[in-house]
């Protein structure tokens, strides 16, 4: 039920989901009546591949997460994370409230041994090709474990989705101080030199859209900075060629034929593209969806879904972990 | 003697600005040959506005901050702050090595009383105006007291330079998480608040480029991050639209015609139209010019350096720290 679209753009993805992967059954989870029109206005019935299960409440934009958790038992957000620990789905995808999302699945999946703190990770384009990165906010404060933990499940993620042996990983720090970075950047330097993960040293901010390296591991807090920061940027750019091809006929005749190659350089960049964040480290698959998905997009966060069931990417965390772990000490 | 291009940008720059500001008088420190040639290729006497001051070594680029300070007392870059000091010069300009520009002036200049430490502080466009953000890299750690007094600093700097009485200054957070932030963001809104400063509270990553604030606060991890993740982003945005309007003979056409509007849409963004970082906090005014400025931008440091002179911004910046202070007790 949640984003900016709703079941205007959750239901005809499902749909679609279901067209293109004859593999697939989906519980679309939330009002039910308004879930049933959909259908019917999709021309689609109810059956075994499609369930309308449900949920009196529902999850708000603006809604604290620790009253979400107490309050909020029957939303369509915690109904549909229920659904895992209960072993009726395998995964859920939500383009609701991030911090509820990360809440709720934190509170009834717990996190996989091993793994002290779960965080958000998602796949971002480059110059030469794309590279996952977390933690994107899931987490204000990383200690170096945590940060080596996610380092892990970065890997094993881009491992298992990407079908790459041995992804390269890579630690975001700055470049300019003699000893270069904080205490906890090195030391975290240090236990994944010290690990058999692909470990490949330090990448600065501009590294990030480079797309050279498979991983880049960073806490929550600079995480979410540095995402928004690159849509604060892509987001003034578009502004200014707006107003640049604006200013006279000439400029708007360049603008109409610049149109498709305008449109392709946006949608490289366009966030909803790369749609389909993960949470890591819980037991179970919660993918988040941005909340401005559009039908297109929020497919691309299912087939993520279904991606991550097939390889199976929460035991194969909790498996490579201990590999890991046993190589670092 | 530093940056990309050396003495080719910082000689025409230099004699740039003396045409345009008949008060201006110079030093160009550096290999004197050198500068001396170039001085001679211009038809520009050495004179009383015009002084060339030889040094024997220069900082490079890989030069560690600790050894530049031990072994290259006679570096351009030294000289030139200690003619600060020795009270020969009001301001140093340099397009060379950060870290080791700061090491120096932090060693020979001091900070001013009341100061804990410098940040780099630098003026960012954006879509409603521009932003000073600091610190941008000074420091990898910074505790509540250090945040607070940047942003007196960077208000007083923005108040002298653009004539604004009282300057809005945010603190950079990110939005997930129920309660806001880290300890240290927490404490330093409380520092904030409590202070005459005219404070408006968090913005997000993706506010840096929106330019609805005068001034952005954030440790110098995490703005270093930001601001080379928005380089980056520009840059893949650059290289995406080469790729694509590269991709028939009719996108090749509507890039020609495009030409103007894109090259105003990039001249937007670009660092060197912005070029000049203050190096705050210090007992004189040192400002550092980006690397890659050509003479243009190179001029625009020098601007920099000429309006803090003016407007005496190291003195006031002590006058109202204590003033602040004041009124957060």
């Amino acid at each position: 039920m949640g984003g900016d679209f709703g079941p205007r753009a959750t239901v005809p993805a499902a749909l679609a989901a279901m067209r293109k992967y004859p593999d697939l059954a989906l519980i679309l989870v939330g009002d039910g009546d308004v879930l049933r029109r959909a259908l019917v206005a999709q021309g689609v019935p109810e059956g075994e591949r499609l369930v309308v299960r449900h949920a009196s409440q529902q999850v708000e934009m603006h809604d604290l997460p620790s009253q979400v958790l107490r309050k909020k038992k029957d939303s369509s957000m915690r109904v549909a994370v229920d659904l895992i620990k209960e072993g009726l789905a395998q995964a859920c995808v939500s383009a609701g409230n991030t911090g509820a999302l990360m809440a709720i699945a934190h509170f009834v999946l717990k996190t996989l041994p091993g793994i002290d703190r779960p965080a958000i990770c998602t796949a971002l384009p480059g110059v030469h090709g794309h590279t996952h990165m977390l933690d994107l906010g899931a987490n204000v404060d990383s200690s170096s474990e945590e940060l080596f933990q996610f380092a892990v499940m970065g890997s094993v993620l881009t491992s298992a989705v990407e079908n790459k042996e041995r992804p390269t990983v890579a630690l975001l720090n700055i470049g300019e101080e003699e000893i270069k970075g904080n205490d906890r950047v090195k030391q975290t330097a240090a236990l994944l030199a010290g690990s058999s993960l692909n470990y490949v040293g330090y990448v600065e901010g501009d590294d990030i859209f480079e797309g050279r390296v498979d991983v880049i591991v960073c806490d929550g807090f600079v995480g979410n900075i540095a995402l928004k920061t690159a849509e604060g940027v892509a987001r003034a750019l578009v502004q200014f060629a707006r107003e640049e091809f604006t200013r006279s006929t000439f400029t708007r005749m360049a603008a109409l034929l610049s149109r498709p190659a305008l449109r392709a350089v946006r949608k490289r960049l366009d966030p909803r593209e790369y749609n389909g964040a993960s949470l890591l480290g819980l037991r179970g698959i919660v993918i988040k969806s941005h909340g401005s998905a559009d039908d297109l997009s929020f497919l691309r966060a299912i087939e993520e879904a279904r991606l991550e069931i097939e390889k199976n990417v929460p035991e194969r965390i909790s498996q490579q972990l201990s590999a890991y772990l046993g190589t670092a000490q």
